[in-house]
């Protein structure tokens, strides 16, 4: 893997959730150190200041810079000196408490790197969108599954126009663990995203919904034109969807279908997407995430894998493996390269060259705003019965 | 397999359509007889006389019953002595011929098995249907896949309850032999599929639509409610479509999606669907029909086999296997299994039993109407944008 | 298909074999007459008389032609003129009653399509062997599996160089169904099979182990050198082996394995064939027959399907498929081609042409002779602690 | 995952090998820090010392404990009070150089994780044997594929009884990547493991024979009585084997076969196992190491899938796993999951507890010996024409 180049040292990073209990705080703190660029040296674990420090041990985190809440976080690595303060700020609450954290940790000159979604709601986004905007910060947002390095090769075979024009997006992601009330059994990852005042106006939309979206939006680069949605809670007296149907329209014509299931019996994670253009088709499938299969009429269908030295590997797909084919990379590597494209920008940053915000290969802050009008008007368009709604966003990424 | 019982014989088939570059009609020929059940002992092969009696040695029909027209043959083989006279009219023409054919063969007191989809329009099929209940005919349509060993187990399980409350229903039906405008370099299979004037009011939608939408019925039992519905003509200048995707509402506020393509690069037949329950999950694609993916949440996934003989298999997958597990059984032979069932009650017929003729295992004339009715409420909505239209029709089988 | 041509008629079969409880009779049965080249007309169906005329209407064989034995079979229909009598006769009994009944058929002058292992021992086959090299019939083994279209495929690509020298061929034949001591049960297929005096001196070895073989020589077309081989007999009390592995070595320094099971949980009928070339190296299994991987290093793997009309499919892959890709061809249409590659001979000798007898598409009597010589060397070699054997059989095709 | 518990730091780590070029390296700083129980904080990265000491950055190694070579490091190590002192060294480089650092190690207290095989022949192996029986450090070696936690699952079942007695147990690890002469091309993982003076009497078997030898020893917990063995060099010129097969007889009268390969074209790191017993079959495979096939006989096949919440998930598939089911764990998890265990073992020794150190879950000093055993038996049976060898070496874990 590049080391870090001009910057001569590892990013510093804190971690903003991810106290005992939580699940992706930890997916954050592994990935982003996994290629030894960058280094946790601080966090506000969690928004009870007691648990906070006591679950700063696992993390090795010294105490301190364990700190009680996000806001002493901020303000205490302020006031340490450069050259041991803090780059970037990881987030990595429950929805409804992004924010205010990241658009404190903006204003205060920090990096961010997000969870998804971006916000509570658009309205936050928006304005956090201008926060970001009025600074000089990176922001990525992990939509963790684009950093699949077949992933990238099919975003490069796409725009790169092997495919032809695309006429059908299908993609699917479909899990089974919320298929009862788990929420009411205390599990804490149930709990918060199937409550609206926590998790915002989506369940299943909000939490993989967004991501099925996101995918398909990078893998392609096509903004569709509108969305229709059917949203659905099976489980009876859960608040939030826990399954939807979007369909998307684009200028071209082409049609888009994205389902979304957390009701769906013994389905892990399984996010699918399937493509097809003029010229040829491609599937991908996040539980088999280092082969994807590319068809054309009349020839034998291909398998494309992981593999940093195959000829056909694309740019893209090289640089993002850190072993030979064959040895399986999965879920933990994929976050990392998000972490790792981000990673390139916050040192552009640091040493003062100038640095890409928009068309960047990480999922970035426009990116964040597009899922969060996604799930607006995912929203909007069930309840009124699955009307057709625009769903071009003045600042989704051209 | 079981013998023709009280009959005591071979049932006596004649064809009509199948003449020399076409597809289904072998398929029904060799279908029909692959079990000794019924021999091919006359035929009106084409609309065209000289083409008909040119194909007739290619099915070893003696000349005196290669007939010129499907008029002539039911003429010529009702003034024939009842020992020899067919029993039943194999209907393998293009759509926009069965209604004639299939009415005077039920006029004339055969029975009929019908090739999908049942007529040219709705009209046509709601007065065969008058018709047919006018008679004492049994009348199949060969909605084949459900002739499958696991789509019988899989809907022997659902209608039994195992797989709780069904609440999402997913089909696929994937193609790309119409990608480019093979129409136009006269090949026969294309020529009439994308012809209004023959295929009826769809293209994709009324060929494998039909299909797909039989296949979600036969193993759940569920009508819908209603249907929405966007049809896409993909390739320039074909008149009809070639790509669409139905949403479906259940009274019990499930869902159902149907995707149809003939221009997915590469896909071969792919049928596939995903049935979502409350207490299981199940899965089965057409191309790999030996194995059916059941799931439930917390224990290991298990994959169903075709295997006669297994404690699991259940009495309707057993009944239609011919040979133990492992020994692949493919699409001839769920195409016998309709005309297996639709034999069993001709034979009651012919030996003066009563028979079922609704709830039958072959799907049957009540089957074709409410085919006929999808393919029409499938292109009304898509007309007007997707509106929703209602999917109960009057004669739907409960 | 194509029909019998300058034959101008059906060919008319003869089953010996295939009573009640039987199950590779009925497989010859259907499979025959699958393409309407060949009508079964006769039939000796069991060693019991009785029991042979019972069956007889099973199989709509008249009454006059349901013979109590297999004898009386061949003396009657040699009875017959010419215009009426039987032009071949297919051999589906126990291993131990092949070598009389073959005999007897071909010293009639009725070409044979025999079951396989060819015989009792080697002893009979190569006795076999000498009357129908002084005879011209035309004599099919139905190692069937080779009749797999994609199995063709491997071959013309394999004798064409495609994949260069070939140095590695693994072939595993796993099944489960004698796990427990299913003979003791009155099961009549395990009865015999584990029977020495019916099945011949090996077991697994016998039935399954000489498929393996076949298939690798048929695909390949090397002869091994030599051969060492470990049986076993892992039920306890059982007479013959149930698991079996053999080693070859190839002239050019190759090396292939054969591992057959019939001890294997849950496996049906798993038959898998691995080949690495200097070029290229490819993969099929007979569970998924439509479909073959071939893999080149630096290149996508490839996934070759059957298919007719692709432009990749070799000549003997096209010429075997009955229906256009994605329709499931399987077990019954492999057994099928056997037929048909036999009826292309029988109809050549018929009309006087000469015909080719070593170098034929389906397995031949030398092929026979060659899967007992293997049966025998492996025996041998098994019980000599897996002792080198010589494999070159003096008679085996080159 | 558990933290470092009483010793309430994390355990510190010296990396010997890794310099730039080098593949498995890397792979143990990555593993060994992915639970942040450990830190890499010295390393002897080269045989070269100007190379070891540039490459010391990559690693985040500070400069003055970027050692000029194993020497230096041990014994400027030791020379380090005890809480700044490694507490174990990890040896990363060609097999010809593992004895004499890892004995260093042993003598001079340190811990030790050793890349396979344990060292260039058997009798340094013995020899480091008796050196760390005499110490009382931890010996871990890594087998790193033993790490899955399906490979952990299936062993937990075996040695349950679930699959009752073990008859037949097939490896075969495939790759592609020598199917040219590569080592002619400056490729430096090609270079040593080709040449016999770095990589020992074998070259396949020795790189990843071993793996599938230790894989099934460590699934079934079968010391295999005897093995006969053929080893092949089937590209001209090279000096070691690159393709190999081996079989083993098991006391009980069971059969092990392994092959190992490096010319099989586009095989990536085909690692798989099946596994007969009298109750039950599985299979794994560990390019697809999230899910385990389990069979019986007439159940469906069960997919086991890595679940640490799954009920079915055994105490040490669980207690391996770092994220929910299908958030896909690989190659990196696997090789850190031996580096937990030896971790925790560490911990004991650092505590004063006292700790297991032949019956270990990672694979240990006895395993290395008994690597070093199977290539030498599997070489002189090879050279002998296959001759059958004793497989119990005295030493091997019971």
């Amino acid at each position: 893997m590049s080391t870090n180049g001009a910057l001569n040292r590892k990013l510093r990073m804190a971690l903003v959730g991810g106290g005992r209990g939580a699940f992706i705080g930890r997916v954050h703190a592994t990935a982003a150190v996994l290629d030894n660029r960058a280094a946790l040296v601080a966090g506000a674990l969690s928004s009870d200041p007691a648990k906070a420090k006591e679950s700063a041990p696992d993390y090795d985190i010294p105490e301190d810079r364990a700190y009680g809440s996000y806001k002493e976080l901020i303000e205490k690595e302020l006031a340490l000196p450069e050259t041991e303060r803090i780059d970037y700020i990881s987030v990595a609450t429950p929805n409804h408490t992004h924010f205010e954290i990241a658009k404190a940790a903006v204003e205060a000159g920090f990096n961010v790197v997000c969870d998804k979604p971006l916000t509570f709601d658009l309205a936050q986004a928006e304005e956090l969108l201008k926060v970001v905007e009025g600074s000089d910060v990176v922001f990525a947002v992990t939509h963790n599954y684009t950093g699949n390095p077949l992933v990238r090769q099919a975003r490069d075979m796409i725009l790169g126009g092997e495919l032809g024009e695309i006429q059908s997006v299908r993609v699917h992601y479909l899990q089974g663990w919320l298929r009862t009330r788990l929420e009411l059994e205390g599990q804490k990852q149930s709990s918060w995203r199937t409550d609206p005042s926590k998790s915002g106006m989506a369940g299943c939309f909000g939490d993989i919904g967004t991501h099925a979206y996101n995918l398909a939006r990078f893998m392609t680069g096509m903004i569709p034109e509108k969305i229709s949605c059917h949203l659905k809670t099976f489980e009876e007296g859960r608040q939030l969807d826990d399954f939807g149907h979007a369909l998307l329209h684009f200028d071209n014509g082409g049609l888009g279908t994205i389902t979304a299931s957390q009701i769906s019996h013994g389905r892990e994670n399984d996010l699918f997407i399937e493509i097809d253009g003029t010229k040829g088709a491609l599937e991908w499938r996040q539980q088999d995430p280092n082969r994807m299969i590319y068809r054309e009429n009349g020839k034998p269908h291909q398998i494309y894998y992981r593999d940093p030295n195959a000829p056909f590997a694309s740019p893209n797909h090289a640089a993002c493996c850190r072993t030979p084919s064959g040895h399986n990379e999965g879920y933990l590597e994929a976050f990392g390269n998000i972490y790792c494209a981000a990673f390139d920008a916050m040192i552009q940053r640091a040493t003062g060259e100038s640095f890409e915000k928009v068309n960047t290969l990480y999922p970035n802050v426009y990116d964040g705003v597009e899922g969060m009008f996604f799930i607006t008007q995912c929203v909007s368009s069930s309840e009124e019965g699955g009307v057709w709604l625009p769903m071009k966003h003045p600042k989704a990424r051209p």
